[in-house]
């Protein structure tokens, strides 16, 4: 296929206030065609309006780029507009000067798919949400066994400051930890304290937290270990935290979640809790616990970003969930392509066909009472097509019924319904066509 | 209203192979903002994957440009792919460097939304189609009359020919032509004889021909014209503008369509039929005709794009459709300003409440069994938030039922559903309470 096709599955994302159902109904192949353009590409196909043609050369002076993720313009429409609350989900295409992965997914222009929720509210609440979202999601698109790792910034921080991490460091050795889903921990530990000049008992000190996970037990615990107990931020993450399971209880998840110490996310603007849900595949010799095959959702707690372009500096509280739409896609085309499974690209209910030649103005007569009705009609767009052709193309794109107009059905007054997998066919009255063919699509 | 911030009414388009039925299900406040961004906005948020962000400046070299619209990445698309045959809609986003008029729908980062069908067909049975599909949308979204204008490119340039245009000045007086729905026949003539140099005679006998407008009779007038039909491409337009008329009549749609031969449409790769839909507005007096308020679509045939993309010039014969959404949700949010009539944001079914303080427990115990259902549900996110703030933004928000959780209601195992229109309450046993739901909504 070429790099500049993908199949790009339906997301149908019902999402009303705190409910998501997000549904892969159907598959079409859809041209993803980038907004950028080489420019002789676009001149002299336009005629007199050519002089329209965006050309990115001259912004009058301003240094523009391209937007990188959803939620910080999103913070930044809260803050011009003094929206304090609100709640919706977004799905836009995001830019990065990334190398592309085609095959994992990474791509340089690609979709992200947010969900947010900002305002004043009581603890914990909305961001048990936004992880009963990602559960739901993840369970809905039968993706395999997953797991989503929780952790909070301020329990980061305070493990940071009671292993004797400087403060002004406590962000480059976050995004140190970060590597640990993808680098062994003398890896990162190396990194620590040649690259970032921590001193080796630090290093270990983190090396024991970051081993960590589990659930409400860990989080007890923690509040008990003499160390971070004393710490202020790290005990309120971890009250939180505690918090936070007893809703996760409630929403019967707790299963698939983990409270994972060496859980750090890169971004900066992380204020709270963080989570990061990753898929999970058997080992080979099925002796080990599943591994991670890499992340399919992130997000967190961001209190002050909205803050950061309000010229008041005011705070709206946020959290959310990015949904990692381009990696569940290339994990459902691979699954596609492994099992030969025939995937309908339409959803076209009925062929409307006819037995001889010289019928197609009565095909146009019925297709539009059938698309007037509301029902997915197609024809060939042939005069005379043979009635072989047309009923191969059914076999072929998946449409279930035949709706056949011969000289005879149209002298009886009736259409010969057709099921293309059982190839059983009946006369209809005309009349009692539509609601025959709702009758069976509804089966369908 | 912010100009960032625009009502975006939730296109759900359902198209099955020629049948659209677009419907406006409900509106949603969406974030609308642009892909590009201030540099500065985004700097400093993202820590050290900030190197990911994509700067416009410097691109390698390559002159590039924003994507002006939808159906020249298509042909390109196809000429890439050596696709011969395809039918897709396709949503995005284009730019445009244009003077922005927000209140006629007009920006210069906005949404089109196209249909084409591309492949070698029998004459004018898909360009029916497209036909149909404008015809479908515009009734199905009541937007008011409308009138949909058909010309053809071949009959334009046999008008010309037989007006004594020269050959080189086609497409020039063409685009003058294209300016009779804003400016005067007066006007356009001046430009035409002032500005492009054509005879005044040459431009008089176009302006005779430009004044018609009608049905099949214009068409069988026009095919017995005397100079008209001496004309090759002329005959061959005027022919296939009758086979056009032909198919929709049978579509039931010639009441809304209009053979009119001032429609000239300013873009160069057009080759074949051309349309335009106008939304008409009855005059103060009510005597005259109703007059056109602007364009809600466009479209016409193009079989030499895909050719012009394509290594060896293979030709792929295309018939497409753009539909102004911009132009009409601008429209639709008028209409709704001006009515007063409250619009409901989202589509939340049932809002949990909780009669006393200490059940927030229960509230989320109980969301959850209607999320597991796929009952679209919210919580207020307080910990003990009061019956009355509860039912009132029941109220403000439009959410039909309120599911009340109280101490009694949890001892006898029953839910207290509040209809929030009528204010009756009925206290229904917990296990039917997911039933109940779904029975009161699918009647909303």
């Amino acid at each position: 296929m070429a790099c500049c096709v993908r199949v790009w599955l339906m997301l149908h994302v019902n999402w009303s206030c705190g409910h998501v159902l997000a549904e892969l109904s159907s598959l079409k192949v859809l041209n993803c065609l980038g907004v950028g353009s080489m420019l002789e590409t676009l001149t002299g196909k336009y005629g007199e309006d050519s002089k329209l043609i965006y050309d990115l050369k001259d912004q009058g002076g301003e240094l523009l780029s391209l937007r990188y993720d959803l939620t910080v313009p999103f913070a930044r429409y809260l803050a011009m507009n003094k929206i304090t609350n609100i709640k919706r989900y977004h799905i836009a295409k995001v830019y990065r000067r990334d190398n592309p992965a085609m095959t994992r997914g990474r791509y340089r222009e690609f979709y992200q798919c947010d969900f947010d929720i900002a305002g004043q509210f009581d603890p914990m609440i909305p961001d048990a949400e936004c992880l009963k979202i990602v559960h739901e999601i993840l369970s809905d698109l039968q993706l395999g066994d997953f797991l989503i790792k929780v952790n909070d910034r301020r329990i980061l921080d305070g493990m940071f400051a009671v292993c004797g991490v400087p403060d002004s460091k406590f962000r480059t050795i976050c995004s140190s930890v970060d590597k640990l889903d993808k680098v062994p921990w003398e890896e990162v530990k190396n990194e620590m304290v040649g690259e970032k000049g921590l001193s080796p008992e630090a290093a270990d000190r983190i090396g024991e937290y970051v081993q960590l996970h589990g659930g409400l037990d860990l989080i007890e615990q923690l509040l008990q270990d003499p160390k971070l107990s004393q710490n202020k931020l790290a005990k309120e993450g971890l009250g939180d935290m505690k918090l936070l399971f007893e809703y996760l209880t409630l929403f019967g998840i707790t299963g698939k979640i983990s409270f994972d110490l060496s859980l750090a996310r890169g971004l900066d603007y992380y204020t709270g809790v963080i989570y990061e849900a990753v898929l999970l595949q058997q080992q080979n010799d099925h002796v080990e616990d599943p591994v991670s095959v890499g992340s399919v959702a992130g997000g967190g707690r961001y209190d002050g970003l909205v803050g950061m372009f309000d010229p008041k500096g005011r705070k709206v509280p946020c959290v959310g969930v990015s949904i990692g739409i381009e990696r569940i896609f290339s994990i459902l085309e691979q699954r596609v392509e492994a099992s030969e499974e025939k995937i309908r690209t339409t959803e076209t209910q009925v062929l409307v066909a006819s037995a001889q030649k010289k019928l197609l103005e009565e095909r146009l007569k019925l297709i539009s009472e059938l698309w007037d009705a509301g029902i997915k009609a197609e024809i060939l767009y042939k005069k005379n097509p043979k009635l072989l052709n047309q009923l191969q193309y059914c076999e072929e794109t998946g449409i279930p019924l035949v709706a056949i107009v011969g000289e005879q059905e149209l002298k009886d007054g009736v259409v010969k319904l057709r099921d293309v997998a059982t190839r059983e066919e009946v006369n209809i009255r005309r009349e009692n066509l539509i609601e025959e063919i709702r009758m069976r699509t509804s089966q369908l």
